[in-house]
């Protein structure tokens, strides 16, 4: 069965977050075996400076460079990466797993993943030219991998 | 007080997205007044053919145009518009906050809007090339609209 695994940083707050992110794991265990690895997110003071939040990214990029399975094709969120059309997406994904590869998607915390971490990916990939919070990013997402599952499969769910 | 009218197709059918949808709507009552108007889905055949679509999109698209403020500054979401980061939106709703106009903003059903509608619209925004659930698109908008009050203030929300 095809292997995900979804890296983040910090945990869902919200219970309607996590109620769409639990509908979304049970649609997509038809399609893959997915892995959730929930690392945990640094502490920052109120109005942090610029290098207590680089001090941050770098702890939590240590955890996810630990974490990440090496043999997937790995996939870093981040604003500045680029963009694919949904049916585009699939495909890029299409082609890891008919060679029998298996996927990691990196979604870092508020302040976004160290530039290791972005560099340790094969794809940066950027949902919006938007900022959004990274636990709606985690539902995103979620939502993205069913959809790609769907084109994929051929089903009616993107038209 | 400024006024925002979000002007959708279909309800919210998830319980999640209602949740999600009162959140958001509890924190922008501080920045404005929002109405949200709600039109009815054209019901369609499973497989529906170009020919049913484009006229179901056609008898949305009449109650959009009636029921869309003729004075505001309308935005139409659709996947080809314009994208901006969260800054450049912002500013751009803050240009017509600060010459007292109101901004309505019309999300699609889930085969999108009309010409018609995306016409008489002053800007078409696409918030991702990636497609959505229009409804889930409901949720983003609200999110993108919190946000964009957060940065006109000069809030901690957006980093």
């Amino acid at each position: 069965m095809i292997q995900l695994t979804i890296l983040s940083v910090g945990g869902l707050k919200e219970s309607y977050l996590r109620e769409a992110a639990a509908e979304y794991e049970k649609r997509l265990s038809a399609f893959c075996r997915l892995t959730q690895v929930q690392l945990k997110e640094q502490k920052l003071p109120d109005d942090p400076s610029e290098k207590e939040i680089a001090s941050a990214l770098s702890a939590e990029g240590k955890e996810i460079l630990a974490a990440l399975p090496q043999r997937a094709y790995k996939i870093a969120l981040c604003v500045e990466g680029k963009q694919f059309s949904s049916p585009a997406f699939a495909e890029r994904l299409g082609e890891v797993f008919a060679k029998g590869g298996e996927v990691a998607l990196v979604i870092g915390s508020s302040h976004g993943l160290s530039d290791d971490v972005k560099a340790a990916c094969d794809l940066r990939l950027s949902v919006s030219e938007m900022t959004f919070p990274h636990q709606l990013m985690r539902v995103l997402l979620l939502e993205i991998l069913y959809r790609s599952f769907q084109i994929l499969r051929g089903g009616k769910y993107h038209k």
